[in-house]
C-alpha cells in the first residue's frame, strides 16, 4: 500500500531530491567517488556548493547586499546567533507558538528581549495583530510559519526596524520580498533537504554592531568570509538541496509552487470546514498555515479520535498526529507532497465519516 | 579505472555504509519512506538512535558515568562549547597543529586559556613532550591527531586535570582508554560517517561547574536530557554512523582495526623511508599518524614533485595532496582505506621512482 508523508519535519522530500541522492551516493559529479565521501574543497563540490547558493538567490530572488550561509546545528542554534550577532540593547519578538518562545528564551539570556505580543492564553491559535514594536529595539523577531499550532504570517511585513524571520517551515512556498528582512534562517528539513543543514540570508550591513565577542562559529561574518566552508559543511545535505532547488526551478519556482499549495490547502481545509466529525484549530482564513494544517475531532466525536487515527493508519497516512501540546490531528503539506495524497487524505476522512 | 581516496576528510567510508546508506534512502526499517524523509521523533529512527549510541559505547568500552551525545555544527563548535562548558578560570593547551592552535584561539576569546607547549616553530613536526601541565587549569586540551601535519598521540595520557581530546580524525582507530578522558568530541567525517555530525563523549561529572549562563544548543547538559534530540538531529548521518559501527564490529572491533592501520601505515612509511626520491616530514616512528601519512619530495627531486603528483592522479590516486600550510604529499588511510590501496599506492611510487 502506497505511504502519505504527512509528517511536520524531517519530512516528505521531492522523489527528484531523492533519486538524485541515491545517484549521487553512487557516484558524484564523474569523480569516482561517493558524495558521502568526497573533499569539501574538491573542485567538485565547490561547484555544487557555489550552484546551490545561485540556485537559492535565483529562486527568492535575493537582492544585492545579502548573503546565504548553509550551516550545521539547525534552527535552533540560530536562537542564540542572531541575538548574539545582532542585539546590543534590546530586541523584540513576536511570540506565536512554541518555536518562537524558544528563540525569545535564547535571546533573553543575552539581553533584554522583549515580547511584543503573544496568542499563548489562546493555545497559539491566531496571530497576534495591532501591536507596537519598540523602535529602540535592534531588530524584531517573527517566525513566518508556527508548525505546531498551524498558524502562518503569509504576506511579508513593512517594519521599521530590521526583520528577522524563522521560516524554517515554509521558506520556498511562496514568493518572499527579501528586502523587507534583515536575516531569514531556517532548517532544511521541511522544504528543502534533510535534516542536517540550516540556511541563513543576511544583510549584510546589519553585521559588525555588537560588541560582545563572538567565538568564529557563532559569528556569521566568519562564515560570510568562509563562503560557508570555515570549518566542513554538511555536503551530502547541501548536495540534496541542491537537487531540490534544481525540482523547484523545473517546476516554475515559487510563484508556480505557491499556486500548488494554495490548491492543497484548500482541499483539506475545505474537508475540514464541511465533515461534521472534524472542525478546525484555527478559524480565521488569514491566519490558516498552508503548511501545517491542524484539527481536532468535533464536540460530539472526541471519542472518535482514536479510531479515525487508526482507520488513518491503516490507509497508509503517515504522521497525522497532532503534537502533543495540541492533540488532534495535523497533515503537513510542504511543498513536496502531491495533491493526490492530499485528496487520499480527504478521501479516507470521508470514507470514516459515512462510516460513522 | 579504479580511484583509490586519499582525502584527508570528508574522506573514503566502508563500501558497507555507503550500501547501506543507499538502501536507507530507498526505504528506512520498512517504513515505507526514505531515511531522508523520518521524522526524528518516529519509533523507527529512536530505535537507530539508540542502536547507534549502544554500538559506540560498546565498540570504545565506555564506562558508565559518560554520555555520547550527536550533535551538528562540527568539531568546530566544539572549539567554543568546551570552554563554555568547563573552563571556569583556567585551561591548558598543547599546541600540536592548525586545529589544536584553532581550539586554543577560540578558549582565549573567553578565558585563560594557556599553551603549555608548541611544535609550531619546526612546522609541527614532533609531538611536544616533557611540558608541564598546571594543576590550577580546569583541564587540559589535546589534539590526538593532526591531520594537516601527520602527527599523532597514540598512548592515553595520565594527567591530572581533566583531559579533553579532539579525536576527529582518530577515533575508532584504535582503543582508547576513555576513563582517563573528561571529555572526546570529534567531526564524524573521516571513521564514522559522511560530514555533518558531531560526536562527544562527556562524563557527567565534569559539567555544571562554570558560572557563565549558556546558551541552550552550547550546554552539553541541555543535550544529554535531550538524548541528541534536544532539537532535530542530523538523521541521516547518524543513520549512516550505525552502518559505519555495525561494519566496524563486525570486522572484530576497534582492537582489529588499529593492527590493520599500523599494518598499512607500515606499508606506506616504510616505502617514504626507502625510496630515494621521497622524504618524510615526520621522523620520530612515536610521533607518527597511522592516518594521514605526510612526505615531500627528497632534496634532489624538488622539481619531480609536480610529475609524481600528475602520475599519481593519471593511476587514480586522489587526494594526496599535502595541505598547502606543508606541501609535497599527504595520504590518509582511515580505517575504511583498504590495505590493497596502499599497496597501490606504494607501487606507483617505485614506478615512478624507476622512471626517473
Amino acid at each position: 500500500m502506497k505511504k502519505h508523508n504527512f509528517y511536520a519535519g524531517p519530512s516528505i522530500l521531492p522523489q527528484y531530491t531523492i533519486e538524485k541522492s541515491i545517484e549521487g551516493i553512487k557516484e558524484f559529479a564523474g569523480t569516482g567517488l561517493s558524495i558521502l565521501e568526497i573533499s569539501h574543497r574538491s573542485k567538485e563540490f565547490v561547484a555544487c556548493m557555489n550552484d546551490t547558493i545561485a540556485l537559492f538567490k535565483e529562486l527568492l530572488d535575493i537582492p544585492a547586499g545579502y548573503h546565504v550561509l548553509f550551516l550545521g546545528g539547525g534552527a535552533s542554534m540560530q536562537f542564540c546567533m542572531v541575538p548574539m550577532n545582532l542585539m546590543e540593547k534590546k530586541s523584540a519578538y513576536l511570540n506565536t507558538g512554541e518555536w518562537a518562545g524558544k528563540a525569545l528564551k535564547e535571546a533573553k539570556l543575552l539581553g533584554n528581549a522583549v515580547e511584543v505580543a503573544s496568542s499563548k492564553e489562546q493555545l497559539f491559535n491566531y496571530i497576534p495583530k495591532n501591536y507596537t514594536i519598540p523602535d529602540d529595539a535592534d531588530y524584531f523577531h517573527i517566525t513566518t510559519n508556527n508548525t505546531i499550532y498551524g498558524t502562518e504570517i503569509k504576506k511579508d511585513m513593512d517594519v521599521k526596524i530590521p526583520l528577522v524571520a524563522d521560516m524554517s517551515s515554509d521558506i520556498f512556498s511562496r514568493p518572499v520580498d527579501i528586502s523587507k528582512y534583515a536575516l531569514i534562517y531556517g532548517g532544511a528539513q521541511k522544504n528543502l533537504a534533510p535534516a542536517g543543514v540550516t540556511f541563513v540570508i543576511v544583510k549584510e550591513d546589519v553585521l559588525g554592531k555588537v560588541s560582545r565577542p563572538l567565538p568564529s562559529m557563532l559569528d556569521y561574518r566568519v562564515h560570510i568570509k568562509g563562503e560557508s566552508m570555515f570549518n566542513t559543511p554538511p555536503v551530502f545535505a547541501i548536495f540534496a538541496a541542491q537537487q531540490t532547488l534544481k525540482w523547484l526551478k523545473e517546476l516554475g519556482g515559487v510563484g508556480a509552487i505557491q499556486k500548488k499549495n494554495i490548491e492543497k490547502a484548500a482541499i483539506l481545509y475545505n474537508e475540514i470546514d464541511r465533515n461534521k466529525l472534524f472542525k478546525p484549530t484555527i478559524s480565521d482564513p488569514e491566519d490558516r498555515s498552508l503548511m501545517n494544517i491542524c484539527w481536532v475531532m468535533s464536540d460530539n466525536y472526541k471519542e472518535l479520535e482514536k479510531p479515525f487515527s487508526d482507520f488513518a493508519k491503516s490507509n497508509g497516512m503517515l504522521g497525522i498526529e497532532g503534537h502533543r501540546s495540541v492533540g488532534g490531528f495535523r497533515a503537513s503539506t510542504y511543498n513536496a507532497m502531491p495533491r493526490e495524497s492530499v485528496e487520499a487524505l480527504v478521501g479516507v476522512m470521508k470514507e470514516f465519516e459515512s462510516k460513522n
